[in-house]
């Protein structure tokens, strides 16, 4: 068996399996973290998807996702703040530590007023994830989704709203999708420190050809995974380490392949030898 | 006539016409401004380009472009710094003050050898440039470039290579569709001052389809465009503003159409009342 100490992976990842499937795939793989995608969770209650993932042995180690806190009407945005809630909620009913936040952004609003209604929507959440002892994991997302998805691009970014809401119940899930291109990638790794509660991993392909799913596996692309592993990790994080590739081409091939496939890549431009258990 | 005060129009965005086609056309309007792409001087001598220019009451306002310093052999470098002394040539030989740099990049190499090598093309022009009095424009590109088209990809990155190769013929090139993003935009641009001497203009379409050719006119998308003129003006920028819009969509309308459209919307979406003459 492939050694996958640490592995975990995002249900979305491998598509194709429900929950029932995904966890009996994970398991035999000797794979032990999962990040929970929401709609993973529907068609049964939550203690059952519980029961699921520890009768294989498995630790939810996020669950995916909240976020999306901009909102042109007071109601939009009241209506965030509750399926955040509802995240929350969720994620502790499966033992997930975080929810990870896609912050949102509206292109009809200003990037200022995006911004602020994210920090806003945020504080708004902290309470409820306090009394729950999750943690609200805010995932800079890559600039070309500063429009619609996302207005908190940097980890600079996270690191300043993080300087204001505190570090209690407010941490950081790093996709390296998403940030190995910042000229201030390691000085930033430096300031979050122990901030870096989610480390998440595939890699940037030449050319990318589409704007959301054409993520590469591990090694396919141009990303320095060790390199930026290094940086996470000498800034103090020892957590899982989650495969999540969105791919219309990975997601239409034969999915144990696909899955044999995460456990090399995982092996080869993940794992750093020394480390290895 | 619409009043198109200091509006300059890059010549692959009406690209359905040739040269003497586009100045015929922006002359009849009152555009004032080229940003001269060199494919459009194919064809012809310099010397008749520039004539060509002249007889319409046409400026190049910047020659594009130059850069793709990075290479993984020394020879493929060395190419690069030879069709980057010819782009000054060429500009000198036109007219024009600036040549745009694309800086390049090459997912093989690691980000740390692509921006040295771009410092050290760059800084290997220096001298040529000053010799002609054409000076060396830094474009920063959209961080979703940064694996095979730019490894420059944010204003501080502009500046912190400016602060090490000086700016008597180094500039930056500031394109809102590239920087529109930026959490550090506002300090970057005051740190740059007049080291900004170029100001492109588009937009930021939503849903984006294409990474290279689905730019939205002025208006169409969600930048702050005036909101960026005022920043860069604030920091001392007065020259034309180049309209530079990749488009397949607008590419492959009627382009007399497309063109009235591109007065209008920078009229509408560019123009600050009080500053029009």
């Amino acid at each position: 068996m492939i050694a996958v100490h640490r592995l975990a992976i995002h249900t979305i990842t491998t598509k194709q399996w429900d929950l029932p499937t995904a966890v009996r795939k994970y398991c035999a793989a000797g794979v032990t973290g999962v990040g929970v995608w929401r709609q993973w969770l529907e068609g049964r209650t939550l203690a059952e998807s519980k029961s699921l993932l520890d009768d294989h042995g498995l630790a939810a180690v996020s669950l995916v996702r909240g976020g999306f806190f901009p909102g042109i009407s007071e109601s939009e945005r009241q209506a965030a703040l509750d399926d955040n809630r509802r995240a929350l909620d969720e994620a502790a009913a499966i033992g997930a530590p975080q929810v990870v936040l896609v912050c949102g952004a509206k292109p009809e609003l200003s990037l200022a007023t995006n911004r602020r209604q994210i920090a806003d929507g945020i504080a708004a959440c902290i309470d409820h994830a306090a009394a729950l002892g999750v943690k609200l994991a805010i995932e800079p997302l890559h600039p070309m989704y500063a429009d619609c998805r996302s207005a908190i691009n940097t980890l600079g970014q996270c690191n300043d709203l993080i300087d204001q809401l505190g570090d209690a119940h407010v941490g950081i899930a790093a996709d390296v999708y998403h940030i190995w291109w910042d000229p201030q990638l390691e000085a930033e790794i430096r300031r979050a420190g122990k901030r870096i509660i989610g480390f998440h991993v595939c890699d940037w392909l030449t050319p990318t050809t589409d704007f959301l799913n054409d993520r590469g596996l591990m090694g396919e692309g141009c990303i320095d995974i060790k390199g930026i592993r290094a940086m996470v990790e000498g800034a103090g994080f020892n957590g899982p380490i989650e495969v999540e590739i969105f791919s219309n081409r990975h997601w239409s091939r034969d999915p144990d392949e696909f899955f044999q496939d995460i456990l090399t890549a995982y092996q080869e431009h993940v794992e750093i030898m020394d480390r290895r258990s």
